[in-house]
Parts: C-alpha cells; sequence; structure tokens
C-alpha cells in the first residue's frame, strides 16, 4: 500500500475481531462472500470507474451509464453469476440507470400483476432483456396520490383495444427512471375506463418505441425531464415524459391477474385477493430500509476515518494537534450515525424475516398480520430513509470544508440518497399510515383485541400508561428491560394522547387533518421502538467472535440513549422519565461515547467498503488523505492550463484598464 | 403575464398592506428601492442568465463567470453606481465568483491591516481593479485552527526580503476563492519568524501572477482545488491551492499596521489595539446573518408558492384535490421557517446597529462591550447558519418529488449556501466560543458586576433560576412577557447548569471538553433567546401599513413557539415550564398556523424577489408550474435527439441479442 496505512494505530485499538463482525454486519458468513466477492469484482474493472463523473456533461455521463450497464449485463452472463450475485453486482456499480427499473420494477410488476398467459409470453423476453422495461405510474400533477392519476385507458369494443390518452398536461407521466432514453417497453397505470364507467387506476404493458430503429412508436411523446440534484447522482438516469395521443394497445396487455376485461368489455374481479399486492410493498420497502443501512453505513465510515486522520487545535507548544475524533462535540454527532447504521442493518435484517413470514400467511390466505406488517415496513421506510439523508449531510459536515469537495464522495451520496425520502412513498404520508394504524389500534383496545406483532406493547396499555422509569442510576439504562419500558411508555402515550385529543372532535377526518403534526411525531416514536427492540432482540440471540456483542451492546445503547435525548420533550411530557433519569441517560451516553472510541475505525472497516464503492478522497481505507487531494484536484479540466480559457477576453481587460473598450 | 396570475386567489386573501411589508423586510424605503432597482437590472439582462448553469462544463460555467463579472464591473462604471448599489448588484447576479474575495476580502484586509503608506500603494490599484485579490489563509490541513497555519514568512535580513515557504503539503493554501486561477495578488497569511523566533501568523500582500501573461510566478505553484457540491453552485468560483517553494517579496508587503518588521529584522508591535480588528469581524459575520435571512426566505418563498399551487388528495367524487398548503403537516413544517426568514431579518438588522455601536466604542477606545459583541456574533452566525442549510432542504422536500429537479432552483441553493456552516468559523467551533462566554459570565454573577447587552437577563438569575411560568391558557402563550421569561429561564438554567457541572472537574479545560455537548446546547439556547427578543422588540416599534404589524406578531409568536416545541426537553428539564403549558403553546401553534394561512404568498411576495434571482419554475410568480417544467425539460441536451447517443453500441445489442460479441 502506497504510503502504508495511515489509520493502522486505529486499528491496533480495537478491542474486537473486525473479520467476525463483517459477517455479523453482512448478516451470514454466505452473505458477506457474495458481497466481498462481487463489490472486488466491480472494483477492479476500469469501465465501472467513477472518478470522474463530475466531469462529465450530461450527455457523457449518459452514455457513460449505458456503457457500463450493458458491460455488467455481458459479465453477469458471462461468469454465469446467480441471482443474489448479479443484485449485488449490480449493487455495487453504484450508478442509477435503466437496469434498476427493469429488474426491480417492470419484471417485478409482470410477475406480480400479470396472468400466467402474460408471464409465459413477456417474461422470456424481459428476462434476456430483449425487451427494456420501465414502470410508468408518477405523473407531472400526482405523485402520492395515486387514485388521482388522469391518464386514462378506454376500452374499444369496436377494435378490441385499449386506448391510451394523457387528457391534460399535468396527466403526463414524469419521473419514471429509464422512460425517458431507453425503455423500449413499461406498465403503465392509467383509470380504466369501459363502458363509460371508471374502475380506477390499473396496469398495461405498453411498447414504447420501435425495436428496429428505437423510434417512439406514433402516438407517443417521450422525452427525459432534465437535469436533477449533484453532479452525477441521478443524472445517469433518464427519467422520463410520456404522453399518450389515443395510442392504441391490444386488450390482453392489461396486466389482468386481479381483474379483467372481457372481449365485450365487461370488467370481471378475479378471485385472487387484492391483498397479495401488500406482499410486494413489504418486500421493496425491506430492501430500502436495507439499503439505508447501508448508506448511513457509508457516509459513517467516510466521516469515521477522516475524523481520525484529522487533526485541528489542541496542540501545546507546536506539538501534534489532537484528531478531531477525540472531541465530544465530533462523538456525539457521529458515533449516534455510526449506531444507526448497524440499528437500521439490524431492524432491515428483521424486516426479511417479516417478509417470509407475511408471504408464508399470504399462500396460506392468512390476512390478519398484514395491516400490522403494512404499517410497520411503512413506518420504517419513512424513518430510516429520513435518518439517512440528514445523516449523511451531518457526516459531510463532520468532514469540515473538505466535505464540500466533491471528491469527498459525500455530496454525490446526498444528492443520489435523497429521493429515498420521496420515493415509494412520501414520508410524511407514510407516517400518517403509521399514525392510522395506531390510531385504529388505540381504539380497539378495549375491546379485548390483543395487538399483534410490533403492537404487541400496547397491550399492555394498562401497565404502560402509568408505570414509572425504575431507573436510579446512569448505569440502568444498559439494563434492556428498562429501556425498552421507556421507549413503549413514551410511543404508547404518545398514540393515546393523540387518541384523546381525536376524540374531542366530532368529525373525525377533521381532528385527524388537525392533529396530523402530532400524529406524525406518536408515529415516529412508535418505529423509533421497534429499531430499538429489534436491536435488542439481537443481542439476545447468539453473536460469535470475541468482543463483537460487546460493540453491538455499546451502539446499541447509544442509538437508544441518543433517541431519548434527541426526543426528550416527548420523553419528559409523557412522564415517562424525569429529568433527572434523563440526565443520568446523558452520563451513560459519553462514557458509552469514550468505550466506543478506540473501535470506532475498526467498527467501520465491518461494513467491508472498498474504496471504489466509497468513492471518497477523504474515506480511503489507507487514511492517505492529503496527498490525494491534490492528484484529485491535479485531474480537473480547469487546470488544464497554467492561464484559464477567458484570460484575455475577460480577465486582462481588468488589468490592463480596457474594460471600457471591450466587447463581452 | 402569459397565462395570467394562478396565484391571484392566493394573493387577494392577504390581510395586509405587501408594499408596506415590503419595506419593512427590506428595512426602509430607500432600502427597498435599491434593492428592487438592482435586482431587476440584472434580471433584465441577458449576460446574467442563470437558467443554462446545470447543463455547461465546469470550463464553460468559470469562463461564463468571468463574462459576468467583467460585465457587471463594466456596468457598474457606465452606470455610475453607488457602493451600496454595486454590492447589492453583485449580489443579485446570484453567482460566486472572484469579485466577491477581491471586494470582501482583499481589499478589506489592506485597509483593516495596512499602514497608511501600504492603504496608498494598494488600494488606488485595488479600488480600480488594475490588480485582482484574493484572502489566502486557509490551508489543506488547518481550517479552524488559524495558529496551527504552517506557511512561513522568514525574514531574511541580507535581501530585505521575506521567503514565503510552504514546508509540508499540508501547509498548502487550499481553498482561497479566486485563487486558483483569476487573482493577481493574495492577502497571504503566514508565520512570521525573525531571527530565527517564530511570532506567529501575519499577513502578507503577495503578487502571484505575471501582470502580462498572467503565469505564476518563479517560485509560486497554484491551481483549481476541483469540483465541489451541486451542478453549478461554487463550481463558478476557482477555489485554489498554493504553494510557495522560498518566494521572495519586499519586507514592505507585509501588512504592518498591528505590528512590523524592522529593516533589522526586529518584531516591533505598534500600539493600536488589536481589539480593533474585531470590528471587522462583526462587520462580517452580521452580513452572514442578513444573508441568512435572505436564502432562506428564498427558499420559503419557492416553497410557499408551490405548495400553493400543487394539488394532492383529498378531491370527493374525483373533484378538484386539496392544495397541500392546507394540511397541516405542511403548514407545521413550513410555517415555521417562514416566521425564521422574518426573524433572521430582524436580528440582522439589529446586528447592524451593533455593528455601529461598536465601531463607535472602538473609535472612543471603549472595549467593556467588546467580548459581548463577539460572542453575540459568532453565535447568530452560526444559528441562523445551520437553521438556513437545514431550512432549504426542509423546502426541497416540502415540494415533493420536483423539489429534486435542478430548475426548482432548491439543489443549487443547497449546495450554494451551505458552505456557510463552515466558512468564517465552523458553526460547532463558535457556538463553543459562546458557550466560553457565557460561562465567564455565569463565574462572574456573584461578583456583583452587572452583565451588558444581550446577557443582561442573567443579571436576574435569582429570579429566573426559581421562576415558575404564569402561562394558563393558550393564548397567554402571546403575551411577550411571558416568553420571553420562558426563553431567558431555559437559557440561563442551562448555562447554570453546565456550569455547575462543569465545577465538579478538578481539571477546568477538561470538564469543558467533556461536556462540550452540553456546552453547545446551552449556547444555542442563548442564540435563540436573542433572537426571540429582538422579534419582540422590533414589534415594540412603530410599524405602519394596514395589517403589518398584526402579521409579523404572528410570525414573532410561531417562530417563538415552534422552537419551544422543537426544544421541549430543554424547557421541560430545566422545569422552566410544564407538560401542560407545552401542550397550550402547541394549541396556539396551531391556531398561529390557521392566521398564518390566507396570508403566506402574500407574505413572501414581500421578500420582492424577481424570477430572476428565485431561478426556480416552482416558484414563479405567476404559479405557472407545470407548463414551464415542460419547457425546462426540453431544454436538457439529451433531448437533442429522440434516440439518445449510444443507443448503436449499448442498446440495441440488448434487443438484437448481440451483446456477447459487442465490443464495449
Amino acid at each position: 500500500m502506497e504510503g502504508g496505512d495511515h489509520l493502522a494505530h486505529e486499528r491496533n485499538k480495537a478491542e474486537f475481531d473486525v473479520n467476525e463482525m463483517k459477517i455479523v454486519w453482512a448478516g451470514s458468513r454466505h452473505a458477506f462472500e457474495v458481497s466481498n466477492r462481487m463489490s472486488r469484482l466491480v472494483a477492479s474493472d476500469p469501465v465501472f470507474d467513477k472518478s470522474n463523473r463530475a466531469v462529465m456533461t450530461r450527455k457523457e455521463l449518459f452514455k457513460n451509464t449505458l456503457r457500463k450497464s450493458a458491460h455488467a449485463w455481458k459479465l453477469i452472463n458471462e461468469l454465469r453469476l446467480s441471482d443474489e450475485e448479479s443484485v449485488i453486482f449490480k449493487y455495487f456499480m453504484d450508478q442509477p440507470g435503466f437496469l434498476d427499473l427493469h429488474w426491480r420494477m417492470f419484471v417485478p410488476a409482470i410477475k406480480g400483476q400479470g396472468t400466467e398467459e402474460q408471464k409465459q409470453k413477456w417474461l422470456p423476453l424481459a428476462n434476456k432483456m430483449q425487451i427494456i422495461g420501465c414502470y410508468a405510474q408518477t405523473e407531472l400533477g400526482h405523485g402520492s396520490n395515486v387514485q388521482g392519476l388522469e391518464t386514462t385507458a378506454t376500452f374499444d369494443p369496436q377494435t378490441d383495444q385499449f386506448i391510451l390518452h394523457s387528457p391534460t398536461q399535468t396527466s403526463s407521466k414524469w419521473w419514471p427512471g429509464g422512460l425517458g432514453k431507453v425503455s423500449t417497453h413499461a406498465v403503465v397505470y392509467a383509470r380504466l375506463i369501459t363502458n363509460g364507467k371508471d374502475h380506477g387506476v390499473h396496469g398495461f404493458i405498453v411498447q414504447l418505441r420501435n425495436l428496429d430503429d428505437h423510434s417512439p412508436l406514433p402516438g407517443i411523446t417521450i422525452g427525459d425531464i432534465g437535469v436533477k440534484f449533484g453532479n452525477g447522482a441521478y443524472n445517469s438516469m433518464d427519467n422520463g415524459f410520456l404522453m399518450f395521443d389515443k395510442f392504441c394497445i391490444p386488450r390482453d396487455q392489461m396486466l389482468m391477474r386481479l381483474s379483467k376485461v372481457t372481449r365485450e368489455g365487461k370488467y370481471v374481479p378475479s378471485d385472487v385477493p387484492r391483498q397479495l399486492m401488500y406482499g410486494t410493498m413489504v418486500s421493496v420497502r425491506q430492501t430500502i430500509v436495507s439499503n439505508a443501512s447501508v448508506a448511513m453505513a457509508r457516509a459513517v465510515c467516510i466521516a469515521t476515518r477522516y475524523s481520525a486522520v484529522r487533526r485541528q487545535f489542541g496542540s501545546q507548544n507546536g506539538g501534534i494537534e489532537t484528531q478531531v475524533i477525540d472531541y465530544k462535540t465530533q462523538q456525539n454527532r457521529l458515533f449516534p450515525l455510526l449506531a444507526s447504521a448497524y440499528a437500521f442493518r439490524f431492524v432491515g435484517e428483521w424486516l426479511k424475516w417479516l417478509y417470509t413470514d407475511v408471504t408464508q400467511r399470504l399462500e396460506a390466505s392468512d390476512f390478519a398480520t398484514l395491516p400490522e406488517a403494512h404499517a410497520c415496513t411503512a413506518g420504517l421506510k419513512s424513518m430510516t430513509t429520513s435518518a439517512t439523508s440528514d445523516g449523511i449531510e451531518e457526516c459531510r459536515k463532520l468532514c469540515g470544508g473538505h466535505g464540500y469537495l466533491w471528491c469527498s464522495g459525500l455530496p454525490e451520496l446526498f444528492a443520489v440518497y435523497v429521493p429515498a425520502c420521496t420515493y415509494e412513498g412520501d414520508n410524511v404520508v407514510l407516517q400518517l399510515q403509521v399514525a392510522r394504524f395506531l390510531m385504529k389500534t388505540v381504539a380497539q383496545l378495549s375491546s379485548g383485541k390483543a395487538p399483534a406483532g410490533t403492537t404487541a406493547y400496547m397491550g399492555r396499555a394498562k401497565h404502560l400508561l402509568h408505570c414509572h422509569s425504575s431507573i436510579r442510576k446512569a448505569e440502568d439504562w444498559l439494563n434492556p428491560a428498562m429501556v425498552l419500558e421507556a421507549f413503549e411508555a413514551r410511543a404508547l402515550r404518545m398514540a393515546v394522547s393523540c387518541a384523546n385529543n381525536l376524540s374531542k372532535f366530532e368529525n373525525q377526518e377533521q381532528g385527524f387533518s388537525e392533529l396530523l403534526a402530532d400524529l406524525v411525531e406518536a408515529a415516529i416514536a412508535h418505529c423509533q421502538l421497534i429499531v430499538v427492540s429489534k436491536f435488542i432482540a439481537k443481542l439476545e440471540g447468539d453473536i460469535k467472535g470475541k468482543g463483537v456483542k460487546n460493540q453491538l451492546k455499546n451502539l446499541c445503547y447509544i442509538y437508544a440513549l441518543h433517541l431519548i435525548h434527541k426526543h426528550l420533550g416527548d420523553f419528559l411530557s409523557t412522564n415517562t422519565i424525569t429529568p433527572e433519569q434523563a440526565s443520568l441517560a446523558n452520563n451513560q451516553l459519553r462514557s458509552l461515547y469514550s468505550q466506543l472510541r478506540p473501535n470506532a475505525v475498526a467498527l467501520v472497516d465491518a461494513f467491508d467498503y472498498t474504496d471504489h464503492y466509497l468513492g471518497s478522497v477523504l474515506g480511503r481505507y489507507d487514511g492517505n488523505v492529503y496527498p490525494k487531494l491534490f492528484e484529485e484536484a491535479l485531474k480537473d479540466p480547469l487546470n488544464d492550463s497554467v492561464v484559464p480559457d477567458g484570460y484575455h477576453e475577460y480577465i486582462r481587460p481588468f488589468i490592463k484598464q480596457h474594460l471600457r473598450s471591450a466587447r463581452l
């Protein structure tokens, strides 16, 4: 390693087995091995170089994505990568592109909503990528409110076709990734109209482009929606718009698993339960939560390593300065984010289990747990993505001025991550769904129906509404039962308080809309409880490796106690804890920071990220930051010449005082 | 106006005189007129078009900035703009460039630190811009800790010169704006060494480039540090690096107002008080606070207008949907930011007064109020810039998916604004300075010395430490004395609690570093009190115009009460208010939101921003958002051709299944 390992002294301090922690982080030895192998496969291939993204034009960046996508698909086939491997391989490519939409949205939509016949026809084409598909739902005027979509699909019994039409400008499809320039097909969502009756939003398979020359088919207007946040980020993706001018498709291209339209134009719902669709949603959101942990971990890895490299102040008489990671202000901001990365990882792991559980129940036509699972995944998607967006930006600030450089990797990570707060359900809208579910659960408490799953604690309302925390000393805050009780009591009391306030309104809906802000806070309290409880549950399991469990314990309580501090108003106003107990929590937190400190660098090494994936000069594994910052700077096109382009026209006239006569 | 005013119905709802509010916002009728005139002068000149920034390469963007700068300077001279006018003119150009550094840093440094002789020599050149200067302080390894700078300026008595040298890679100057490609000169900060003795950091005027061909002088290595956050933002600026290889300058280019080096190499401090330097700092930070209000107002203007345009959910039977600004969740996030914009505006105005006051006192050699003024400006700089950065991103999220489009203006605004949290003092480091000052003030309370200025309330410690809030009903939260008392009691109790905890440590410095996180929170509480108290003071003044005062009152209490909710843990844990009183504050807040709602659009109109300055399709004055989003999209170079560049190499091989043999 060039220049050696500048962080070796940090790594030597670690009090646990990093290799075992890598396996805990990955979820299993197998998962670790696949992830390790795939990330290195991507990193070693020059086609997947990411370092020049910031200086590419939009067109170059887009073409570069096309190239990477084609190369990836070629490799996946040549190396005969398994489905599991190829998903991870694509993930480590770390450049948004049409492959994502084709595989994660288009193919699953056909699988989930298509009939057997439709799947037989379309999936082989899609699986070989002879057609490239995207998912065209969102419209210019309609994102969150899917039921408000305006695009129509009117059945014409004379021709046995659906006529797709965009009646207004706001009905234009807007945002779908892969739509603008690449996709040949799309699953399009539109209002189904037969015999003048509107049956609501349904999905249709629509060919968009000629397969010979890629030109849009007549009746279709299509294009890219323009530049988005960041230099690179989603600008590699052709998020697109799409308008239909009475565009016809055969009747059998409506996705007909849940309902169909007959030759005569009769609308016939099938006997497949609608609830099956929710299974997919649980799966998609589980992935988002897992990805939140990855993004948070990535930012934290960069900020932690650079905080160990960077020194500032505190030198005595010209001696070496203090590593910024040793400042309590830095620890107080950074370590809770490190703990959050681990917390989100484990709740994501648990969601994987939940998805399996839900799927099995759905197959047995048991829909009882579905509302709870649905609320829980919605809330966790919202909470983890919001925390991760904020966390990435906080990590950027924790790197000081240099975090503002593109080559720190953090601006790019922020720009590419923040849409997670909006897609697959706006985070506030999702918390309101959770709140609705909580209000329903509270209302049913008196009915004797025991709440299940993540709301089981509400069944102990009598105790939780009146209990007093028995915390007496700082160490009590490491007692899992006491911590859990505090989070449960706070969440329940906030939900019950909302329910009480709601009951004062004659009109429940009006009350709900008046109290929206409080309801969101109650929902967040519930979600935080879930994350804390799943982390504690993780600790109760079997964890191998010297010191590993101890580190996870520190992280778990840092996560919980920093939340208590951050949301202290909740805990105090519900009388869940006293100000004195809160102060003990703070003391315990400070002590946990000191215990974590020597392990910080090793704890981010456990994510096993390659320098390629991190894409950050500040987060380099070897800590050799400053010479590499210079190398990066010198690559900027502005440094191609010493005297800049424009000197003669716009700088020299100042100096020579010719500006008055200059032509600008 | 094309398509008419889509927000006319909102404007008609306003219950106050918008034109009078414009004057209140601007500070005076004169200030309004200048700002109105300058912003329209910039907006009407095609050279200052900003709409294509996102699709320019770095080189094009940089050259475009050079052009704008030269054009601006030419206009300023042709139109004989006053100093006041030209500052505002440059502000509305809204594109960071070398003019900023030349005028705001280079010239003031010479004015403040140069001797009369030096000013006579250099200022005429700088004022005509025959030389272009920048401010080279920050180094690769040293930002916050100015005393740790490594660049040396060693006096050589033989040649009567200083030898400037960069002894290490980390000593390279890194970040100064205008340095990389444009500046001919710089004020360089370096450790002064005479006769082997290090006298600490001093400023030197250094020529960097040949005035004939712009090439760097021998012994100087110089360049641009590369791409930064965002597509446009600070990428228009040549933030640079600079290394000296034993580069010599004449002795008289050390800035010698505060201390000089004689021909013999003797270091002689002058009798000019060092405190004079702090006056400049107060001035610079006052500007930053004012700019925070402008940036916050800009983001809030965009989000408010688009929230009134955008509709989502809530339609009954296919009717028109609800404007998103009518949702309490939206109001609860947006209105406190609107209130913050006004709050920061007025505290900025007060800081202007403070600066005048400090300057007058300094001239009379009265340094008594300086520490308080210094702490106060440091804290307000930190608090307002942090809140504004977060607020801009929150406004982006409040615009839903479309906020992620570059043409929403918000990604660009965020990227260009966030450095304010780091430059002129890292925000956390600054709050620690405030905390130190507060700890000193608390320590002196028993000495009988009455604390002055913004800490005057601490003189009432006896009362404030033990008082109980007399809030009994929601409306009591509109009582200025009661609100002020709550903020004062909270701030004082937090400071005193920190001081008590500090006193438990034997070593004060160790205690300070252990309690850093708590100290920062106490400092923030103090700063929030200042902002609230200055807003209340503003209301007590003479305010003209129908309904204007009433609107400001609503905004003031929204600002105060949202802070109570956000920092509820502080208020409850210090027993400043009870949970019941907090709940009354929430009720009052909701009622204030309803009162503000019909005035929201008019309140952002009062900022008097042109569409050019806003640079946002979503924030357009006329609300004609959707057609304009299409127009913007069609301008993207990706839409130059229907079939994208790269189709034949990278897309067609998928569809035709030729990928295996394709050369990628």
